[in-house]
């Protein structure tokens, strides 16, 4: 009788269409990343929002993308109106991430999607939706997990680390971020 | 009647005079950032002070700083005599950002000095300096949020996060960072 | 009568032979690095499984390596058959780096060896080797400090930070990673 091994990684299989387009497309956006995107100086927004259309992201009017953002399967993307992705975020898009209108991603912050199921030797892979709802800021270096959902204006204060939902209108913290107190929309100006 | 947003980006501004630069002047600094600073190789020490003074950055003498450093605004940064700033380090130096004389800054450690007012819908950005003084060391991965200062010889811990002042000759750890001990200067040698 | 400073950077000197190869020979590798490793397709694990060993690491077969990854001294890093080095993950080997069959090291995991004594004021830098045991499974932004041993098949949590030793089939997490449960290996497949 042999042991279970914990991970045996020679039987690991990516899932039929996993990415949901060709390998040679996959590489495409690769290239076209590198070589066109992460370039681009600062100010041309409207460059890296029409590459990102090209490649079948929903990018709604006046979204701010830095050039040092990575995104991994813009496809599966979609950015709301006047949202802002900050320098160096990753939107690891094995599955889809939705970011609503006027949400804000502060510089570094991850956006997971992927994950493996532990408890098989063969270290299945599988992705779950994130969904970051209008008028949320998850500040500097933030890392949200698969399956995620923060509700409606919700602030997660700078390093936190989020692996469950949270509701609209709070101000969280922390690892695992938590609830602090009620964020209070200010009078308009 | 209409719900007050807790953010509506369309309606931000950036103040003038933020940068402390025109526009042009910025632009010019990512490039040459981007062109001259972090290709070098890692032993032209020299090189990048020179870079970053002519850029209005105050660099005192031995100043070890990596190519891969970013450095936002360097108009805006001081760095003491012997003080070192490691890989990956950023110093997002919307404000100013003074780190004193012999002080180390670790690798992917994040100096940052803006942030937005929440309770505000057109977000308005403001920025708050960081002082690190001399004889510090800000380990690998740790956050320093805006307005903070750490005291003179103060450690604190890899992967601390730091949100408020901390003391002069402690050692420090934590999210968010908390007193552990006396740090204690050694013999002479 | 004067005060002992807690750094005194200008006093520190690189131990002989620290870096175990000649500078020159050093400087080769980055710019091999920077010119042939990190530019090369995703798809190419062969090939930067032969640079790496080119420059003295020891690559079992299989071994899944991303064209993000930073090895600092590749000659001290030892990856075992199958195991998977992710996106943005930094090999930060000073000191030895041991990475077992079938391990998973996940995107931006920092694994450092070195590390220097606070309680001197010429700041003397040293190393102590770390061991990722096979089929453990280290996921997305972990910290493994210096001297580490993470038993075989343990899974250490996003974002978790790893000072001490953890032993083998568990599940850890946090800052600092403590045990959460037993890891149950899955029934063959």
């Amino acid at each position: 009788m042999t042991e279970t091994p914990y991970q045996d990684l020679s039987r690991f299989r990516l899932p039929e269409d996993f990415r949901g387009r060709p390998g040679w497309y996959v590489q495409l956006w690769w290239i076209v990343e590198a070589l066109l995107f992460r370039p681009s100086p600062q100010f041309l927004y409207g460059w890296r929002r029409w590459l990102l259309r090209k490649f079948g992201a929903k990018i709604g009017r006046g979204a701010i993308i830095r050039p040092t953002v990575k995104t991994q399967f813009p496809w599966k993307v979609t950015i709301g109106d006047y949202a802002w992705i900050g320098d160096d975020v990753v939107l690891y898009s094995l599955g889809p991430i939705e970011v609503g209108h006027d949400a804000v991603i502060s510089q570094k912050s991850y956006l997971c999607t992927g994950s493996h199921d532990p408890g098989m030797p063969d270290f299945p892979i599988y992705s779950k939706p994130i969904y970051i709802e209008p008028e949320c800021w998850i500040a500097t270096d933030v890392y949200v997990g698969p399956g995620v959902r923060i509700g409606r204006g919700t602030l997660v204060g700078a390093r936190s680390s989020v692996f469950k939902d949270l509701p609209a209108g709070k101000i969280c913290m922390g690892s695992p971020a938590r609830i602090i107190k009620d964020r209070v929309a200010g009078p308009p100006r």
